[in-house]
């Protein structure tokens, strides 16, 4: 036994389908300390958009270190956190018309979901929130309320209160109208429902299955929660970043959601960093009323200008990006169309994609023959039913060729 | 008005105390942009125990990020990580005699407080949680829902419910036996009160004003846990990493909890890790039933490899906290007999220490006018009402002294 | 201004739609103390089905109080209580060859349900409540938490938790399968649906408008919650005792609950009664661990024994009931088809009717006008837009036209 | 097997100490099926406080039922209720100078608690109950929350929150100042402790062993919740209507309580009714808002009336309680002295009378002896080791002497 199994707890998880010690990385590619490549289709659970160590971003990081800029600074101002602001400003928010006040929330994706919870409930006095089927938001007692899965539910401990869960789009297969129960448990003063304080929602859920909501689902969400004066909150920690093509998620909807989660990529580099937006009339909070130790990440902070100022001046990942995923869509339709007597169905916008199985083995089996061929996927997915892809926006096309390649013999050998 | 009071949210807090951008760190100090220069008594809340940009650490997470060491891993195993865990186990846990398996449960403090709460309620069935007095653990719901400060539990938005608050030691002066209240509600099986699966403490109380709580109540506590089947969680994530002089916080006391959690300087560098400790036999743990997508911070790891094999392979770093936390001691005790007019109390132990006002606006006086001659203190306490002094672990005897000297002008100076 | 106005709470509601101060009733009427005659349509909002000082149980109850009868007994053993269970199961529970213990709860309908709830948790050692839309189950905060009205919710001033409501029958007009939304978040692990305790359900919504489920809907319910080892508990407080027809209103469906609540008309003569009847391998309860002062209300066990006695020997009631619910059924149907432009429905099941108004004020005026005309209805449903039928069962040919005549006037003065 | 055995839920309990079958009962007396004579300590657990089958009260009853009187009427204005509420303002109100509403909650203790818990809850804003030690409120969850009883608590089923308990009068034995521990962490904004909507107290704990309050114990809580804008609630359902010689028991502190909770012996006759008391400017609620089936048992507004009118219209029975109680009172002080090496303390107020034991299997013991000798008392206390003697107020010298007697002899034979 090596120390992983004697000294780790029991918890850990990915290291058994991957078993194997990872060493290097680079752009699209992991190595193992055998020397091992891998080529990444799960990019750090859409941490690492840009590539594992990047080379801008890590020239970026470690001239900041070597020139001693501060590295921990809490909610202090400093001269990286500025230039942090004023890129997000100028180059996300000001460019989309979109006038949200930054929070810094603690440096993971569930406090950014916490803050926005939090912040529901202070400025509409309720408590209760609604959220989807099959989301998730994260482990801490606030976001694994809001989420859905029963296994990760019941390591709370304590019953989880205060969200009702909704059916997410599509989730009758199409045989019920959009919102037709959340919409007249609403309407109907006896209906039971405590009246929410916000709606919590993934654009696509990335662990609940790929599931993408269509633009006019989440137009009619949004346009619900303003008719109640329900607040609308974007978890974007995954789907934000660019994963499926421009920089928020939601812009293909044309929404703008109240409160936005966003972490994961945000920092670039897969340092640890989250910021929740608000809409500047929601911006209640008492000076420290919510506060954490690692909200001032500066290297962090460095990584992700570094990461807008050279991705996100123009449209040019974006549309490659969306290239990229259709070219990736067409594959995995084609597969399904390959395999006509196996229940299959290709799902996902962008870069976030998935392949949903019938029988959840199957896609158990297709990822662990990947990576036995040196492809990493991970599956998702209430049972594990979906191979999830999810590469760096930054693959290269024979990369994305390559993988797209050793999914096929995958698929192939999973169902040989 | 700068970027950040135009774009950040209200929420922001140290940036109000400090009004200034910094820019550079190095060892004791940090820099504005401005060049000036402020002697750190802060230390990123326990955070950079070994100084701002430790060239040593610095060295290691340059040397793994030239390298291309892997950056985000999440809980695949990798080469960093293995490292840890060795350097871990004989450096820190084997000498100790201490036999604990060790969790990542998420980037921050709160994630080994969220894990730790999670699972002494799933070992036990049980889900009320025994907090004490002045309590701080964190922002995220469960960890809120067991610190202290009503304005930050206000911004909970829920009643916040399963902990039951207990005087912490010395919170009656001394007028009561210890555990009085506690243990009779325990042996009365008509209290009300909730069996608990735990209680959580912390041996120093940072938040709460620099409460230090005696071994002999820490021993009773252990004993009082173990007797009604209670586990003991440690919060150790401000005052372990040798705050106190010892790695462990609890070690003077010959305690072993059931479970421990680290973070803040755990890391070394100022980078976000945490990890929460826990005795083999409480490993139930499913696999992934507590995720999260930072829990593999590769160069956090490099970093906290380093800090252990460099400071903890010896007793030099204790015995120096240790005797310059008696220097801080007496200073403070010399303050207070300097006044004898003026309430006020010398509190701490190793390089955790406070002055303690009876008029807490005092104590805001204080630390803004050390502001003013560039010395960094926050205050704590729930009124704010202790000065809170914690350097770094590897500050000089010159650069303590300068400081508790600018210190004592800054009373000098409030109190005129 | 009268003493109900200056003394008594603002709370009180009934006498504000009924301005008068009532003094004497017999049978199907009620007299103000002017001696003006009331028609009761309401009977005790289900209390009286066997009308206003039956002769037969008034002499049974004042010969009881005359031979000085134990009035009062907890639960201890009386005769009086000997006899009410030795009735209840020779006339209800083995014709109908349902095997249940009895539990007294508490005075009223609310305990049976406290009961029920309570027994099913620690039953199934789940938390979680699947009650309906438009529910009502009681004012406690166990059976206040599983009921829809808001208005009523909102008087509990903690968040009500541990339910989620589901559609009841019929919610969506038919536009849905039955149980589409319950049946897919019960078989989704990652639905976010906590796994529930028990569903609780009344057979036709009294408070909630007159819903009367399907028996196919009720069938469906039973064969789900099997299915899932979810407990079914009837809540027959106002339904059963004869209301629809036979003396459970779920015989209708075949189907046996697995706890069953009953009170109001189960005392026979107005007098607080309540039982819970549970599958014999459910009785796990503690001696002691549910308890309450007013168990033993012996004038009720002997008002409730004569019922039994009188009433259900034979199906001539039930027979009745059904003929005269029918009577009352085709009279508003006839009202509706009267009035092609104004939107009524007709509803309802057994001596349970309702008509249901699109324009809720035309509800009100028609109870107000029908009380202006001596005829006592009230309205129900969440908007109060539903005139509530539930006159005596013992109610004569004679009473009852002459009661569906007032109706008539009522509605047609209300249309004017 | 009697059909007790088999029918009954096994949850009952009284009978299970007192293993026989009652049939009659006059006065102080109750006659089981044989004719064998019990004198009764009991009381109903405190609803017989004017006797059994007491003949004025039996004759009105009788008469008003004899007369067709409404029986059930819910909120509905009656003449019953209309004489209720003058007696109880003109006999009860007027006369100590206090200004209530009144309000009719549901039929049992528990309902007027849960309504003072929701009024006081929605009058504040606030959710948090401060109950104390051993405290005893009813088992609907609301009532339960607050309720100290271990094995009761856990038949909730669910986690009991929105309560915290604090020391009763005397919980440490006079080692503390009175209420240390609560205002200390009143006082304290970082205690933790949820800022309280209201208190909620019983003056004597009679389930929880005859804990008797002192008098500047309830003074001194009732100011603490002056200063801190807590409401008080008095539970006074079981030490009510006289049982500790005025009629509230918390006259004879001189406080004026916020909310009131009285039951049990306010229908005089043993059947179900409540009131919960409130001042007037806390009467807020909606019409409706709070409501109950039966909330109008005009049989026990009539008893209720007439115990009014005959037992509170001059002092006599206040002071024949209170003179009847010393004589308690002394017999069980001679009883503790007679037996100087038996742990035991005599405990009480007015006839609501303890005999402490050491060791709670001797109050069993001599409960049970007590009952083969013909006299009913029961045990109370977390563990039953208080023997409680609560007879009849209206008791005869020569009975309560015979059954003083009767004990005396009991703590004999148990002692044995």
């Amino acid at each position: 036994m090596n120390i992983f199994e004697t000294l780790e707890s029991e918890v850990r998880s990915y290291c058994r389908g991957w078993p194997t010690t990872f060493d290097k990385a680079t752009g699209s590619f992991l190595y193992d300390e055998s020397g091992k490549e891998y080529l990444d289709f799960f990019a750090g659970a859409g941490s690492l958009n840009y590539g594992h160590n990047n080379p801008l971003l890590k020239r970026a990081v470690i001239d900041y270190m070597l020139a001693d800029g501060v590295t921990h600074s809490l909610d202090m101002n400093t001269v990286a956190k500025r230039e942090l602001l004023e890129s997000f400003e100028d180059i996300v928010l000001k460019p989309r018309a979109l006038d949200y006040k930054v929070m810094f929330p603690g440096p993971a994706g569930a406090n950014a979901v916490e803050a926005a919870l939090k912040l529901a409930r202070k400025v509409t006095g309720r408590e209760s929130i609604i959220n989807f089927t099959n989301a998730f938001h994260g482990m801490t007692l606030g976001a694994l309320s809001v989420t859905g899965n029963s296994m990760k539910r019941s390591g709370a401990g304590i019953p989880l209160v205060h969200a009702t869960p909704m059916p997410y789009d599509n989730y009758f297969d199409g045989q019920t109208p959009d919102f037709l129960f959340f919409e007249r448990l609403l309407a109907d003063s006896g209906s039971g429902l405590n009246e929410p304080a916000a709606v919590i929602v993934e654009t696509v859920q990335g662990e609940g299955g790929i599931n993408a909501a269509r633009v006019e689902w989440l137009r009619g969400l949004a346009e619900l929660c303003q008719r109640h004066g329900i607040l609308l909150i974007v978890d974007d920690v995954q789907m934000g970043c660019g994963r499926t093509g421009p920089f928020f998620s939601f812009e293909v909807a044309g929404i703008r959601p109240d409160i936005v989660c966003l972490s994961k990529s945000i920092g670039g580099y897969g340092l640890p960093l989250a910021l929740t937006l608000l809409k500047p009339e929601l911006d209640v909070w008492e000076p420290g009323e919510h506060n954490g130790t690692f909200r001032g990440v500066n290297p962090a902070f460095v990584a992700a200008t570094e990461a807008l100022k050279v991705y996100w001046r123009d449209d040019k990942l974006e549309k490659s990006t969306l290239a990229k995923g259709e070219q990736v869509g067409r594959e995995l339709t084609g597969l399904v169309e390959s395999y006509p007597d196996v229940p299959m169905r290709a799902k996902g916008r962008g870069l976030a994609r998935g392949l949903q199985f019938g029988d959840a083995r199957l896609a158990g089996k297709v990822c662990a023959t990947a990576f036995e061929l040196g492809l990493l996927m991970e599956t998702s997915g209430p049972d594990g039913e979906v191979v999830k892809l999810m590469p760096p926006l930054t693959i290269s096309d024979d990369e994305l060729e390559r993988g797209l390649s050793v999914l096929a013999r995958s698929v192939k050998g999973a169902l040989a």
